[in-house]
């Protein structure tokens, strides 16, 4: 594996080289780390890497890389930098052979989502978008009783995303992670809801198998001096005319990542929260609540394969990382091999995410504006 | 006390006599209790009351009372009808001297509310309404901790009240309590919202101490032949620039009664739930979040008063309802004895927080129908 | 309903009297509510009694009260007292033909609890002993539920019963509920095992069906200067061969009221705790966990009728008391009238339980300094 | 680094790896992974190590890994066989130069464990043992917390750890955990106890600061069949006088690892449970409980050098155990350059931990046993 991003720091690199070691599958040999070559330099060699294989650029990575024999290249770029920096570099690898793991949200507009999409479609490339909350076990959990219809037609979903580290003006301090989440020329047209709304969006589609037809949304900067959304609330309708409402916040202060998401059908509901994670609460019309539980003999194979310790030994966000990347790795070499990934493994965003995760960014923007009620949800 | 409404198969009637008992301060004396006289009687024998003063209609009641001697006569009259019976009873009790307590929502229109505001003020005499959440020590405490500023400035209100019991068509079996929830000609113009999100709307502007300015809200009949809304959620704004997520659904399937209410400022949030209802929450930006209980040496006056247990031993919803009473007693008393209130009995819900539901109520239904997104909340 | 003792500074006695009173089926109409006359008339005065029965002695209210006509007189009695002052009141009111409800531990001394026992069954009148927590609706879904077998043979019993109140020495300030619970000449020969290690052992029993044979006990007295056990530990053997863990502790700084009980059979485990008291968890070996719940419409007829609002409107402790009282009541009504009380009204704590719990208290001390570890449980 | 046991079926040589490579500080380059050359041979090839280093016995390897180059050679040595295959390989790597981390517990014999430790002092290698539970952050905040003095002198501690995995006779069927966990041969004089039981006494000694002088145990075999303890309780003395109680179980229905500490002093009490691994409860005698947190500003130096990723993205069992390889290999790295660690790194468990879990596992074992009541707790 390469990595573009994720140099001094910065918070999500970290996190990515975390998740692409716990299996020991997955082996960083190559990477750019900043756009500062000494910087570069630095962290390549804190992370035990040749010195030659440390780039100044990700083209001159891509490039070279490309012309090392087969066995030693490269075969997957992990790409981390901030939004701004995501299409270009996905483009270049994709188009030169390397499958792609890409830290979301996917592009730095919706239009670029668009490009994207047809560069993987054309190359044939496996591309994961680590939308993190998607690998937790209990999700995958919740998706698949969803899927099997025993909570019978979904009719709610309520997803919410509070976090409170936005609550005073950061970006004015030397904070790396705020000065470029609240920066439009590198987030893009959304802070908050590019940040954490995405996820928060994305958990209701993934959970629910649901498409967003419609939406109604309320944008605020709450910060003076802010130049983004810093706190939103959505309300949503479903292809299948369930309703649903999201909400996600920047400065409601005292939480800290308390992303929660509620599916309800005909005769039960599933409700999963991240400061829980190894527990689905599935709630019944009738009967008692169950909880189910990671690491169980009873829970899904999509939950079993996504869970590495006995029941009760807590599995948390590094996991679930880890999990995106090793499904992505397991497909690729099931592709490289000419094997056929399992339906487990395949269960990782993609494009698609991605590129429902850019409409999401610009109808919500638009719709934050708008004086009408609802607005179309586009792509 | 009197009661008008509570017989048989009537939920909210047998707690507020449970409610009224609870301390030994409020005696039951006389009753009508159902618009079939025989039910009526039935019901005041099994609450040992004297059958002559066990009434065929709240107006005979109203005026015999009134003829028996000062130490002898009802002092304050409960109302817990279905809410097309709660305006002429009220007015009629009120213009004849007697204090009123009555079940929320306060009438069945919003010129009802305002014409029984009228009568309020005229006579002079205590009116309460029951939104029992008001009545935990710990969302006095809430209240409290917003009010004396150690939260800053406030800037987001979530407050929601999930149920699931209409999941189904149970109006269409010999559900009393469905029935007529989900008849308009008893309930008014909304369902789920009427019922429930009238506590949530008072939950948020007690514990804030806010006024609603603006909503848009997204209303639903969910289950199929059901006249009035069963699902709902509300964007809010506040008078002082705080915005807001409500949502209130009866189509929660699984949900008992789990309203919730968070309240965030620019230091910290509280946050508050019926089912750990004597625990208040108390998040913090930059320390420890902190678990404030019922019954304990730190809290507020509010919530010493309110509160009859040591701490750990759990208060519950009629406690809460008890709440209500007591501090409606204690008013009256005093003002009977020409003393001055103490201001923690004061603080109970009257014909403003009515006023303010039956504003709700109205606008939620306007603005559910309205194609723009934001309504003025008008009274 | 005459009481004894719950005069002014009396915790007890104000829950007792809530506890009676909440369901408008037992009036208080005469009482002796502190040795000091002016006292108890002041106590009687507040409590709306007639001056003629508020008596200045125990002894006095029952001559008194015998004489009156049949349905006029009180009918029960209500003895919250301390311990020393449990079984000559007790005695006398039963021979003089009234029912008893006491608070616990029963009497002073095991051998006043085996007299005892021959007075009610020589009299024949109905005893209740308040040990509060059997009243909880979900204390008896997990006894039922141990009952129905469900959960295989049991074979292991944790009770805990933590508080901190009596962390600093504060008898030596003027808590009157410090002072008397610390004092051998009032308390008898335990302090926290006789005050709350005897609700953790008749928890133990109550839901698990079982009867303790053999225990091993190390009592503590921790804080400086006190004259009773503050903390203990007790391992426990039970007659079908189970084994349990039990403590309590009043130095435990922080805690509450922290009653917990969780009971083992072979393919499950229940779970309750008073914290968290409308819920019940039911663990199991190969399927999820289960949240039962006080309201809902799947719990046993044991739980349904100890319930009185929709599932999650919290029910807490007044309510379990109140349970208490109603079951007796009730109880005592079908016996007055000659008709066979249902299964479910008869299940409220007794003679048997009192007389358990004062051979505990014995039987702990003595385990508590025996250098032996196995103490046979004798009665 | 070199691993000795994790072959196919070890739980916890799975476990161990992920550890190690969590942080791409430590890399694995050979093994011996079963004592069956055609299993160890497999595993070695699907973990990518070179088959010259994948080895028949872990003699040959010590042996050959001595000869090899200085930075070619494994430099450390995980062990993760069955307990009676820990001491002589721990003594021969320590003796040929290579640093040792040895999964828990330490020997098969107390004996075993004395002499480990004069080859550890006489070599001056660094050895880590795994107990897992140290490596949480919010165990080690408590432990700083307690040191810290805030909670006042010690006074009580509870411990426990319930599972319910061996509620059967699973040693019957083919499950390899089962089979040797409960063996006498492989696992030594105790089951349950030595298995978990240590743990739990590990996590009462390492927050709480004390060492036990007293014990009193109840050791049972519950399962019908089987030849080791699978429950137990423990009554303790500490050595400033504290007293304790510590519980285990693996015949507890329904229970994963719900290892669980409490520990209060004069003035408040600390409580950590894996299943809330995150949350260090922290309660107070006479002001609201807080709420610690992993990854936040506010927690102490010993907890954030433990954290991986912001506060509320959750950290789980296999962080805490790479915290253990993190800081037993910057403990190596820096004695290697000649550098002194800090005091953050050194904070791992060793060879007294070790020694001390062995003193337990005797001790318990004999009182069990005994009929006296007390034992000394002797090593």
């Amino acid at each position: 594996m390469g990595m573009i991003g994720g140099g001094p720091g910065a918070f999500i690199g970290a996190v990515h080289r975390i998740a692409a070691n716990m299996d020991g599958q997955i082996e960083l040999v190559c990477g750019v780390f900043s756009s500062d070559a000494a910087k570069s330099k630095q962290a390549g060699e804190e992370l035990f890497l040749a010195p030659e294989r440390v780039y100044g650029s990700y083209k001159e990575m891509i490039e070279k890389e490309k012309q090392l024999p087969e066995d030693v290249r490269m075969q997957i770029v992990s790409i981390v930098t901030p939004n701004h920096v995501h299409f270009e570099p996905s483009k270049m690898a994709l188009e030169n052979g390397f499958h792609v793991i890409l830290d979301k949200p996917m592009t730095f507009t919706l239009d670029e989502a668009k490009a994207l999409q047809q560069v993987v479609e054309k190359t044939g490339k496996v591309f994961c978008l680590t939308h993190t909350y998607t690998g937790y076990p209990m999700v995958k959990q919740a998706k698949q009783m969803v899927k099997s219809g025993v909570l019978g037609k979904i009719r709610k979903i309520y997803v919410e995303y509070p976090q409170g580290w936005l609550s005073t003006f950061l970006e004015g301090s030397d904070s790396k992670q705020a000065s470029w989440r609240t920066d439009p020329k590198r987030s893009g047209i959304a802070g908050c809801m590019g940040d954490i709304g995405t996820h928060a969006f994305n958990m209701a589609e993934y959970v629910s198998g649901l498409k967003t037809t419609k939406i109604c949304a309320d944008l605020n900067i709450v910060v003076e001096g802010r130049q983004l959304d810093d706190d939103g609330a959505v309300l949503l309708k479903f292809d299948n005319g369930a309703t649903g409402v999201l909400f996600a916040s920047q400065i409601a202060a005292g939480e800290e990542n308390n992303v929660k998401v509620r599916v309800y059908g005909e005769k039960g509901g599933v409700e999963w929260q991240q400061q829980d994670a190894n527990t689905l609460m599935v709630k019944w019309l009738d009967k008692p609540a169950e909880i189910y539980r990671t690491g169980t003999g009873y829970v899904s194979s999509y939950a079993s394969h996504n869970s590495r310790t006995p029941a009760g030994h807590p599995e948390g966000y590094l996991e679930a990382f880890a999990n995106l990347y090793r499904n992505f790795a397991l497909t690729v070499r099931a592709k490289e091999n000419g094997e056929t990934p399992k339906p487990e493994w395949l269960d990782f965003p993609g494009i698609e995410d991605g590129l429902r995760g850019m409409a999401f960014i610009e109808n919500v923007v638009k719709s934050g504006k708008s004086e009408q009620k609802w607005t179309t949800f586009d792509i």
